[in-house]
C-alpha cells in the first residue's frame, strides 16, 4: 500500500509501498478513507526540535484519520466490520493515577498514534480497540477526519466558562476556527478573533466571530472575560495577556516554539488571573459533545474545509499547510 | 510626631518631625501603637522601579499597623473612639464593576495605605473608616499588627483546594511562613516548603511545614498537587512550574523584579496546569477568618515575630529586614 | 391615574383611579408603557396564603414593568429622563452580607416592587434609582417589559452547566418557556421539556425544546444530566428526581404550594444528586446577560408573548392568564 | 469456621460453623482480624425494608473487615501474603459510565460486601483484590477495621468547602462523630453538633466539635455556612434545613426510613441553599486521605472505639449497637 513514511531523522519525508499491516491483538484494521493534516504534521516533516525528542524513525505519519473497520483482532463490544471509526490520538495506559480518576487523556504513560507508532497516512492502518470512536453515520465523512481539533476546542471551553462572556480567540489556525465555533456554540456573549493573515480571518467569520482582526483595537484591552490562546505565537501571548480583564481566564492551548517571557506581576498578581493549560481532550466525553455538535449541526466543519489531495499529493499539501491560506486540508489515500 | 517619611525620589527614607494629621471626613484618626515591616517597604525604601511606579514623594511610609481609635470624623456602625482597630492597605472605591461583584480587595480605582496616600510609619495616622478592622481585643497587640501577611495567605489557600492535599510552599518570607500555617490550618496532607536561607527554614518548622529544603529533592519533582509561589525568585519559580503535578494548581503570589521566561508547553499544556494569580485579601471575608485563626489559636503568629524596634530605630530594622535573617519586625512608635 | 389596587385582604382587586405618585428621594417616576403579569400577581389577586403573608392592602400591584422616565429625585449616572427603564422587583439594601459578597438579589432586607410597596399596574410609578435598569433602545419594547422571566431563567443556567448536557424542564410557564430558551442559547445538547398542558408545549418547541411531552417517555427516567423544575407541581417535582442520572444536578425554581414529601434515599443519597435552589437573578450581571441576548436575537421573547390588553381589561387579562391557554401577558396603561 | 449467617427472611441472625470459603478468580483470602459493626448491620438484623429489598438469604453479614492476607486468587501488583487489608463495601463494574468518569464509588453496577455476597463476620473471608486496600502498618490495628465511616466523613467533606466556615452536624453516630473530625481537620471555623443521646454528644466533644446540644440553640437558626445531615432523623432533617444561612450548603448522608416532608420554597428557594447527596467513598482517593488523618494522628479514631466483643458474642454486641450508648464496635473472631 502506498504510505507517507518519515523515513529519516532530516527534513522531509518518502511516499512509498508497504506492505499492508497486520492489526495486533486488541487492535482494528481499517481502510484508511480520509486523514486530514495537523500542525503536528508539519513539525514532523520540517524536524523541529519537538518531532527530534517525540520521532523515533522509520514511521509512518499522519493520526487525523477516519477509516473503514476491516479486521477485529480482539473483542469490542460495539465496534463491527464495515464500521466507520476515527482514531484518537491518545493512547492511554487505563492503569495510571490520571486514568483512574477520569483523566485518561492525559495519561501518565501516553503513546501517540502517527507519531510514537505507525499512523494514518496511508491506504490501511491499524488502530487500538480502545482509542478508535465509532462513528454516527449521519455525520458527513469529511467532518469525521476533523473531530480532533474541534475535540481539542470543545475540551477547552469545558476548561472554562464562555456562557454570556466576552471572549478573545488569539490565534485562527484549524482549532482556533473550532475554538470560535465551540464558544459560540456554548454561549459566549461576544467572540472577538485575532489572526496575522486574512485568509483564516474570512474563515473566523465564518464559524461564528462577530469581530475579527489583524491587531487587538486598543478599546478591547483589559477588557476581556475569557481568553482562548490558541496560537502559541510570542506575540499573540503577550497580548492574550494585555486583554484579559482583572479576574478573567485565559486558556492557553499554542505550543510555543520556545520559552515565553512574561510579567508575572503586571499579569498573575494585578489582575489576579486564573491561566489553565489545555491538553488533547477528554476520551470520550468530548468525543460524545463533537458529535452531538457535528449531529445537531451547530457546528458546521465543512466550512473550514478548504482543500482535498490525493495522498499521493503529498507534498502540494504540506506546501498549501505552511502557506496559511488554507483552513483544514483532507488526504484521500 | 516622629514620622518615617520618603522624601526624595531616590534611596533611603527620612526621619523627622511632623504635625499630627487632621482625619478627613469619614476618616479615623489613630495613635499608632505597632506597625510592622512589609516586603513593599523595602522596595519604597530602596526606590525599585515598582517604587517609583508607585510613590510620589513626600509620603508617610508603611501600612501594617494597628492603632487606637483617638478620633472619628464621620459615622461608623461598629467602631468607637478607644476600639483597636488594624488597617486594610487596599482603599477600595465601592462602586466600580469588581466592587460589585464582591471583589473589593481588586478594586479598579484602588488607592493604597501608606503608599498612594500617608500610612503608619509614625505616631498617629489616618485610616478610611471603611478600611478599618475592628480588632477582637482577646487577640495579642503584635498579632494585630500582621493580619495582612496572614490575610495574604488565607487569601491564596482561599483560591486553591489543599484539604488532603500535597502542598509545596517556595519562599519562607513572613506571607510564606503564613502561607505555611494556612495550609496546615486548612488540612494540607503534606507541606514541603523551601527556603535558600537556614533562618528562615526553622521558622517554617515552627510554622507547620513537615519537611524544608534549600533545593527541592528530586523525589518530589512532578509530585505535588498543589504549588504555593510565595517568592518571586526566579529559581523558585521554575521550580514551582517543576515540582507541579499533572493537573496540579499552582499559585502565584510573589512579585519578580524582573519578566520570568517560562516553557509553556512543558508546563501549562503537558501538565494540563492551573495557574492562578493571588493579590491581597478579601474585604472582609479573609479579615474574619484571619481572626479566626488567631483567637483559636489554629495559627500563632508570634512564633514568626522575632525582632521588635523603636520607630526611632527604623535604619536598624530595616538593616535586619534586608538580611533575611527575621521574621517579621515590628515597630513601636 | 388608573391603578389596579389590592385593597381589601380577600379575593380580587378593584381599578380605580389614584393620584399619579411623588417619587420619594433616590427614586424615578415613570409613565409605564407596558407592564406584564406574572405568576405572582395571580396569587395576590387570589389572596392565597403567600400573598396573605406579604401584602399590606391597599397596594398597587405589578412589578414586571418598562417605563419612560419623567422624573429623577436624586442623582443618577447614567439615568437621564426620556431612558426606557426596567425595574428589578428585588429591592436590596445594600448593606447586608449578602449584599456586600456580590448577592444583592438575596439580600437579607430585601423589600419587593408591587408587593411590599406599590408596584407598576398603573399609569405611573416610582422606582428607586438602585433597581432601575436602563434598557438598550435597539431592544423591542415588548421584550423590554418581559425581562425578568427571562433574567430568572439566564440566573438558573448559572448555577448549573448545561454544556453538551441533556436538559429536562418541567413546567413551561412563562419562566419555564423562558428556561427553555437560554438553555438552548448556553450550549445544552438536547432538551426536553414536560407540561400538563398542550398549548405551552406547542411555545415549549417555539422556544428551542427538542421534545415536549405531557408525561416524561419512560426512556428518560434517571438518563438527565440536568434537571430544571420551573413548575411547583407536586408530580413534576418527582418526575425530576426521577429524571435525573447519577450525580445530576437539579434546580428547584417553581414554588410548590405546600410541602413535598420526598425519599432522601433514593434520590439524594443513592444517586449523589446536587440539588440547588435559585431565588430571582443576579443585580445587574444577569439583566447584562438579558439584555445581550435580546439585542443579538439568541432569545426572541416575542414568540411567547400570546395576549395584549388594555389596563383597564385587567380582570379579562387574568382570566386567560389562570386558564394556562397563554404565553406572557402584556398590559398597556 | 464460625461466621454470623443471615439465613432466614425473618428477624435476627445464626452464628453457625460454616466451611473456610476459597477465593475465586481474582479474589483474596483473608484471616479476618477484626469487623466493626454497621449501622447496615442492624437494618439486616432486624430485617427492615431495606433489608428485604438488599439481602437474599443464606448470607454471612459483615462488611467493616481487616484481616491477614492468607491467598491470592490471580495477579496483584501491590498486595502480598501477610499484608493487612481493608475491604471497601461498595464492589465496582469499573465498565460502566460512572466507573469510566472517576466515579467508581457510585458504580451503575454495584455489589455489596456483606450485603449481595458473603461478607465479613466470619474467621475467614474472600474478597475481590479490586477492592481491597493495603493497610501502611504503622495504623494500629483497631483504626483498619473503622476506615469505612470515616471515609464516609472525609467523602462528606470533599463535597463541600468547610475552610473557615460554621458547620453544624446533625447526628453523632459514628460516621457523624468522623465527620466532627474531618471538618476539624479540614479547617471549620467552628463545629456545632446535636445529637439526641449525651452519651455521644460526649464523643462529639472528644471528636473536635466545639459545641454540642441536644437541641439546636435558637441563636444559630439561620447562621450556619454549612450543615452536614448525618442522622436520617426526620426532625433533625428540618433543623438542618432550619439552621442553614441563605446561600449555604446542605449536604445529605443520613437515610432516612421514609420519606422526608420539606418545605420547598422556604429552604431551597427563599435561602438559594446547595443540597448535596453523598454515597459511599471516592475509591481509592478517599482512602489515602484517611490513610493520611490516621497516619498523621489528625484524626484518632480511637477515640470513639467504645466496645470490643469476641465475634461469639455477636448478640451482645448488637444490643449494645441499639442502645445507641455506644461508639463503634468491634468484633474479634
Amino acid at each position: 500500500m502506498l504510505a507517507v513514511v518519515k523515513e529519516q531523522k532530516t527534513k522531509g519525508v518518502r511516499l512509498k509501498q508497504v506492505p499492508v499491516p497486520k492489526p495486533q491483538k486488541d487492535e482494528l484494521l481499517i481502510k484508511v478513507k480520509i486523514v486530514s493534516i495537523c500542525g503536528t504534521d508539519v513539525n514532523i516533516y520540517d524536524w523541529t526540535p519537538w518531532a527530534q525528542s517525540h520521532i523515533n524513525p522509520p514511521i509512518i505519519v499522519g493520526h487525523e484519520v477516519v477509516g473503514e473497520v476491516v479486521e477485529i483482532n480482539g473483542k469490542s463490544k460495539n465496534i463491527k466490520v464495515g464500521d466507520l471509526i476515527s482514531s484518537e490520538t491518545h493512547i492511554f495506559c487505563g492503569r495510571c493515577y490520571q486514568c483512574k480518576i477520569g483523566n485518561k487523556h492525559i495519561c501518565e504513560n501516553m503513546q501517540l498514534f502517527g507519531i510514537g507508532r505507525n499512523g494514518g497516512f496511508a491506504q490501511y492502518a491499524t488502530v487500538p480497540i480502545k482509542t478508535s470512536w465509532k462513528n454516527d453515520k449521519t455525520i458527513p465523512l469529511e467532518e469525521m477526519s476533523s473531530q480532533e481539533p474541534l475535540g481539542n476546542a470543545v475540551h477547552v471551553i469545558h476548561r472554562v466558562n464562555v456562557k454570556g462572556k466576552t471572549v478573545l480567540v488569539t490565534g485562527l489556525g484549524p482549532t482556533g476556527l473550532c475554538a470560535v465555533a465551540a464558544a459560540k456554540a456554548y454561549g459566549a456573549k461576544k467572540i472577538i478573533a485575532l489572526n496575522r493573515g486574512s485568509y483564516r480571518r474570512v474563515l473566523g467569520k465564518k464559524m461564528g466571530a462577530d469581530e475579527v482582526y489583524e491587531k487587538l483595537p486598543e478599546k478591547y484591552l483589559n477588557k476581556m472575560d475569557v481568553v482562548l490562546e490558541m496560537s502559541g505565537n510570542e506575540i499573540a501571548i503577550q497580548t492574550a495577556f494585555e486583554a484579559a480583564r482583572i479576574k478573567a481566564t485565559v486558556i492557553i492551548f499554542g505550543i510555543p516554539k520556545k520559552d515565553i517571557s512574561l510579567n508575572f506581576g503586571k499579569y498573575f498578581i494585578d489582575k489576579e488571573l486564573t491561566v489553565k493549560g489545555v491538553f488533547g481532550r477528554k476520551i470520550w466525553e468530548t468525543w460524545e459533545d463533537v458529535s452531538e455538535l457535528l449531529k445537531s449541526k451547530k457546528v458546521d466543519l465543512t466550512k473550514i474545509i478548504t482543500h482535498r489531495f490525493k495522498l499521493s499529493e503529498f507534498e502540494k499539501a504540506m506546501e498549501v499547510m505552511k502557506s496559511g491560506e488554507c483552513g483544514k486540508i483532507l488526504l484521500i489515500p
